[in-house]
Formats: structure tokens, C-alpha cells, sequence
């Protein structure tokens, strides 16, 4: 059932990341590295290992780039919250990284962090196939960068100098990089492991994606900080243009809904076994954070 | 000769960039991320076409990873200037990328910077067998992460707040992170490419980035702004312990030149065909800048 799949999923992911930075040095960099992985709700770690186990890939496989991405989400998370950035105190409820250790820090840790990701997809024990492990980094690599997450960053930027609000498709397009290409590799990550077809995890990814970041404006506007574990109405409050501002908020709700609903048919050809990613792609517009 | 070759090896991964970066979007982000790849000595990736040279691998294929080690250095330089961290003004005698842009830009560069490294070593025109491309990308990962590079870094933080400087030792150890992990690396990825024995190009690259280092520091008390083309005696006028400072000049000169004899010596067993890599030995503790 899903709610304890995903809990279990961050658990396993969460002892991976332990043994992992175990075995470096400990420092305060070290330190902050566990601190930024900890207290997350591992969707994406989820989605790997969910995706995988629709394949019949061992957990043991799966659990590599389950860690890879969650490292990759982290650093992009910490260098998000930089005073130069989003500017925020508050992440999960906590003090970002910044704010409990330095600006000095939390760079090196997110720079630490995007490697690790990279170290746990090249790692032998993710798969005995040199082929598949490159094909997860390349992969990874072109999700992660400029024509993926960092290129929805910078539109990110470039929107908030602009003179004119964004349009509905600009931010579709914008949204796909920063947060749906992360959410589509986890998505596919299990069908690579598994050398099969990655069509139908794509599309699931790339509806969900887009409905998880409807659903942050959503939280944006109706949630409060103390729920939500970092800091809300932001975005209204700097005229940004979001789905919410674009759709009208129950315009925003139903557009999820409908996103959600094609992430499920795509998923129609693996019978009962995808149950819970379904379910997944539900709790994605209930969620209050 | 040595002086042509790395002129050569410049032009050549330069031209790389320019084809690589020329399939992004053109935004300032990319603008900046070309701009932060420009106008380099472009020694690291001078050591991988060499290396790859001296195994008979070739160029077409070296070209991968040198850009890539270009592309890591390069991120690497980016969020070292930043105000939270050595807070410069200039590099290569240029405006630093938040300077010229803003930080939020020199941030983002800096990870899709990351990015591209191992997106350009598990491409598979860097190598048709994906073990080869594992091989690099996992070396890579732990050469530029928190047991290399960034180790190096979140070390020499650490030791700007110590109450004691550091001991030979502790700073040769940091060293061998902060900048010997990349020089390394770089060294032997030619031996990678060839699936020959690393252990002599290991040998030089340890010896090499360490005496890399001592002169950087001899740098730093001899050189004057302009021709180094960054800001001089920083680590002097921050009481910080250096090469200079622990061995004094000529002892770190004399250390220098001991260190490149060893890195000479670990390349006998190639003949004459190794001349060219020990030229470059021998420019690290000659050159101005």
C-alpha cells in the first residue's frame, strides 16, 4: 500500500545514505551532507524502487539510483535555499544549511552532494551491466544539467526580471526542467535497470512532474508554513505567474487531476502490479507538503 | 613540443565547448557557462589527450574527457570565487562570473558546469565500451567529490577558522584533494581509455598536482596581480599556512623541482614517447601564472 511504501522507501534510502557517508571523513561538511538528505518524503527514491520493482529488480539494485536521486534532489534543494537564491530559513521545518552551518558550507555540500549522485549510478554494485550504469549517468546527467533541472532554474531567474508574466505554455516548459525532469528519470530509472521498454514510465513521469508542481502553487497559496515545513504565499507576494495565478486555483486543482489521470493510464499495461505508483500519482494532489 | 601541444590541447577542447554548449538554450546561463570555459591553460585536459596520445588512443576519443575535466575545473573555479568563499573579483584576468553576471547565475553555472562533466564522459562517443565510460564516470565522481575535491575544500575552510595553522602534513593532505584529485585523474584517464596499467600516470599525477600546488603558493609571494591574472598574496595577508610559509621559499622551490623529478622518473617505462607530459611537468614550476 502505498503510504507505507513510500515511508518504507525513505527508510532503505535513508540506511543507504548512512552507510554511504559513513565511509567519509567526518566533518562538518560530512555532517551537513546527512543533515540536507535527512527528513525528506524520498518521492523520487520512491518512484526508482517502485519502478524497479515493477521489472523484478532486486531492491539491492534499485536502492543505487533510488540514492542517486535523492542526493541530486538534495543538492539542488540546499543550493536553492542560498541567500543568492531562493533566500530561505526553513526547509522540512528546519533550519536550511546555510542558516545552521555557513553559505560557504552549503555550496560544498550541494557540490558534494550532485557528486555522490553521480559516484552511487557508476557504482558496480548498482548493476553488474557497465552499459546499463552508463546509460543511468548520461541520463542523469542531461536531467540534471542545463537542458534539464538547472535550465528550468535559470528560466526561473530570467522570468523574474522579465517584464511580462510568464505564459501558461512558458512555465510548462520551464516546470518540465526544473522539477519534471528529476521526477521523469526516477520514473524510467527502474525500466533501464531492467533493459526494458521506457515509454510508459516516461509519460507516467512527465504527467506527474507537472502535477507535482501544479500542486506546490496549489500548496503555495492554501497551505500554511507549519504544514507545508518551509516558507508559503511567496510567490503570490512577488506577482510571480504560477498555475495558480494562470488556471485559478480550482482551474490549477483540475488540471492536476487530469495530469494524475493520464500518469495512471499510462501505467495501464502493467495490470495490478502498478497499483501503488498509482496510488503515488494520487497522493501527489492530496499531499499538504 | 610542450609549449604547442598544450596551445593545441586548449584549441581543441575549446572547440569541444563550443560544439557542446552550442546545443543548449541560449540563455545568459549558457552565455556564462561558456564564458567561465574560456581562456584556460586547459592543463588537465592537456594531461588527458597526452595520456590518451602516449597509450595510442585517439584524439576523437580523448576529447570527451578532457572537456570534461575542463568543464569540472571549471565549475570548480566558478563557485571558488564566490563571495561566501575565496570572494574574488578576477580570474584569468577577467571579470569572476558573479561579477560579471550575478551570484545566483555563478551558482547555477557551477552545477550544470558539474553536469556536463559526466554527461561528456558517459557519452558514448567518448568510448564504445560502456565499462570504459564507468570506469571514467566513477573516478570522476570520486575525484571532484567529498573524498577528493570538495574533501580538499571543506578542508581548507576548516582550517581557515583552526587556532592553530596547519602542519605540512595536514596541508599536504589537503592538497592532494583541493587540486592533486582532478590532476590525477586527469592523468590517468588516457591509461582508462587504453584499459592499460594506471599505476605509473598515478604516480606522476600525485607527484605533479602536488608540486602544482607548491608553485601556485610560490605564486602567490613572487607574482604580481597582472600576470598571474588573479589576486596575490592573499594567503600571506590571512597569516594562513603555505608551502612558503612552512618550508620557506626556496625550500618549497627546491621541494617543487624534487616532486617533478619524481613524476619524470614515474615515466621512464614509456621511453621517449613520455616527453612531451614531462615538458609539462617541468613548465608547472616554471610558468608565471
Amino acid at each position: 500500500m502505498f503510504p507505507f511504501a513510500l515511508q518504507d522507501a525513505a527508510t532503505r534510502i535513508q540506511s543507504q545514505f548512512e552507510t554511504v557517508l559513513g565511509n567519509l571523513r567526518p566533518l562538518p561538511l560530512t555532517q551537513a551532507m546527512g543533515y540536507a538528505t535527512r527528513g525528506g518524503k524520498a518521492l523520487r527514491g520512491f518512484l526508482v524502487l517502485e519502478g524497479a520493482a515493477l521489472h523484478g529488480v532486486s531492491p539491492d539494485r534499485a536502492i543505487w539510483p533510488a540514492t542517486a536521486i535523492e542526493a541530486i534532489h538534495a543538492y539542488s534543494l540546499v543550493h536553492d535555499d542560498l541567500p543568492a537564491m531562493d533566500d530561505d530559513d526553513l526547509r522540512r521545518g528546519l533550519p536550511t544549511v546555510h542558516r545552521k552551518w555557513d553559505e560557504a558550507t552549503a555550496i560544498l555540500v550541494g557540490d558534494a552532494l550532485q557528486s555522490l549522485g553521480f559516484e552511487l549510478v557508476a557504482d558496480p554494485r548498482c548493476h553488474p551491466d557497465a552499459g546499463v550504469r552508463a546509460d543511468l549517468t548520461l541520463s542523469l546527467a542531461q536531467a540534471a544539467g542545463a537542458r534539464g533541472m538547472v535550465l528550468g532554474q535559470a528560466l526561473d531567474i530570467a522570468a523574474e526580471t522579465a517584464t511580462t508574466p510568464l505564459t501558461l505554455d512558458q512555465i510548462t516548459d520551464l516546470q518540465a526542467g526544473k522539477t519534471g525532469a528529476l521526477i521523469t528519470w526516477s520514473a524510467m530509472a527502474g525500466a533501464r535497470l531492467a533493459g526494458a521498454d521506457t515509454a510508459p514510465l516516461r509519460r507516467f513521469g512527465d504527467a506527474l512532474g507537472l502535477a507535482f508542481q501544479i500542486w506546490d502553487d496549489v500548496l503555495d497559496v492554501e497551505g500554511d508554513a507549519e504544514t507545508v515545513g518551509k516558507a508559503v504565499g511567496k510567490d503570490a507576494g512577488r506577482g510571480k505567474a504560477t498555475f495558480v495565478s494562470l488556471l485559478g486555483l480550482e482551474g490549477a486543482k483540475r488540471r492536476a487531476a487530469q495530469l494524475v489521470h493520464e500518469a495512471c493510464t499510462a501505467l495501464d499495461i502493467y495490470g495490478e502490479k502498478a497499483e501503488t505508483l498509482k496510488d503515488a500519482a494520487r497522493f501527489v494532489i492530496s499531499r499538504r507538503n
